[in-house]
């Protein structure tokens, strides 16, 4: 195994999210994590179990992108490697456990995607410049096996997703950019749309 | 293109708006952005894409009411200096994305307003005297050509608007006042009584 | 008038509850107020239109339980003192906008109660020692004369009420106690209570 | 009675507890209380009425595991001490009142337990690996008589709960660990979980 260290930048920004995340309740009982790429090579990872809103250096490790996992980091480190594997311009992944996202992403697992549409909101997400859209964030089954679902999802998504982010049923929400800032964004702004959602089911329902 | 500096208690005044409002979670994913008036020829307007919980003096464009808008402001600027060239009573315009906001300009587009009932609250905004009155809350149709939606939005206007906000359907909120002051408490009055109605259609439904 | 200071203490605890109500967002948009008894013939009252996040002695009036009403105090006045007049046993009255209580007060405007059945959180409030009780919270309908709207709440509350508060429809909470401690424990403890209450009707319904 | 002094250690995990629980809402108007095992013969319990958001070493009470309760204690502290007693392997006991807990405990009373299926944080409970399990968390009637509730809990529970916590109907949660971070894992998994089920109730109601 490579022995990368992790950069102060990598570090700083990944307790930088970790804070706001912890802050807004969006990972209850050390739930989900968090990782930025080092370069071409490797990115650093949260280790399991750590208290978010507070993570310091030896909270991170840094995994080579070929070759085996390190030892103690967060058992989905394979969702977030096979992000970075597959798309050289991802360069932030962030996972996280809200309400919002866990019972739509239950409510929706057999059609496979949640609508959104007509949305000012759409914006958030790079690429898209008009509410005038219909998106798809799709919802993959959850899976124990992490190396078979992050094969299963990279096999199901397109080179270049329309959406950065996906669901896994009755488990949470994943979102890329291609720097922090822009991963935060798309985080924040499906999260809203989710939240959006599941209120007008309510209302309409 | 006038060069006019933003004052700094002009500064202060929306770097301490984007404080209050980034606390409650209601500029998601860098969404939303504030203005304030310099003087009867110019307002200072938020930059695109920056951090509404630390708004900086840089973060800040001064804007002339006459002639062409600078570039780098935030998309929808020709909304805010809409409400400033019809009105030289308006201080302060205030645009924010709230999930009771986005649902309910949704669920009455067609009917082009909110109508709110007999709620103390209404007091919160100036003017209103009595909680025994009838107030419409106008949603506007969304539009990317914003220049174009502020033509819509200030025809249909009355010169004195009864309530000093609108909604974008699918968007969110403004509201606007003489002073900052006056435009947070309608902002805050506004946006509480959108949460009222939100959960009295669920309970009601 | 007679010309009394708010003592420090007083003006202290006034200041620590108006932190904590506006954490909660409780007093939105300036609305709610708060009192303290001074002594047995005066009380302290929250000014109108103050910033209830960090209320600073200047924000507090002196006010006579007897005779004329000072300028400048909160329009609800009379409701707060009305309290203090009847029983001379409170030593806070508190008075907040929420979301549940604005809701249920509309609700239940006809009944003229909300109605707490089996609830632990009974318990918050002094003298009930069993959550097997049923605890009916008055709604009164709201009116612009505070000071003939305090005299029909008075009419109507037995001399020691069973609940230490009371709904206006369409308006907010009261609640009152022995001391500051007891009536911040009441608010709490009633504001719970409302939304449990507004859930299991979303819930049931 | 032992006259046992709680160690540094034990009152700055309760403070550190209470300032967790307290910023979330969770012990709303004085409620709520949490345990910490002192040695295999005492544990350190909070005082009744203290402020949990601020625990001092004076709000504690070291209580012997054998013998008579220390006088002050809260009152639920029996149903603390029948779980220390219970299992040697119980290092904190944690107990508090959110609006899911309550509602889900009364929706569920008759039925005896709340039933949670297929989420993915049901891994935040210890022993448990994968989401594919169903977890019934117990719903006990509530009781004044706390010793008595306690016997009547500790009969029905088995030796090795499979779930670590209970409800009391229209009461609250508790929720217990081999330590401190296990009791508060547990308490934020279980709280989120309850969170969900109430907003898939509500959807597909």
């Amino acid at each position: 195994m490579l022995d990368v260290a992790v950069p102060a930048e990598v570090a700083a920004d990944l307790a930088a999210i970790g804070r706001f995340v912890a802050a807004r309740g969006w990972v209850p009982a050390t739930a989900g994590n968090f990782s930025r790429r080092i370069d071409a090579a490797s990115v650093a990872v949260t280790r399991s179990g750590i208290d978010k809103g507070n993570i310091r250096p030896q909270d991170l490790i840094a995994v080579p992108l070929a070759g085996e996992l390190p030892a103690g980091v967060s058992a989905e480190t394979p969702l977030h490697v096979a992000r970075y594997r597959r798309d050289a311009g991802v360069g932030a992944v962030l996972h996280v456990h809200t309400v919002a996202a866990t019972v739509l992403s239950r409510a929706d697992a057999a059609q496979g995607f949640v609508e959104l549409d007509g949305f000012e909101m759409h914006k958030s997400l790079s690429g898209v410049t008009t509410h005038e859209s219909t998106l798809r964030l799709p919802v993959f089954a959850n899976d124990q096996d992490t190396a078979r679902l992050a094969a299963r999802i990279e096999s199901a998504l397109p080179a270049e997703p329309p959406v950065p982010g996906y669901l896994l049923a009755g488990h949470g929400l994943y979102a890329w950019g291609a720097t922090m800032t822009d991963a935060q964004r798309h985080l924040e702004g499906l999260e809203f749309l989710l939240q959006c959602s599941l209120e007008e089911r309510r209302l309409h329902r």
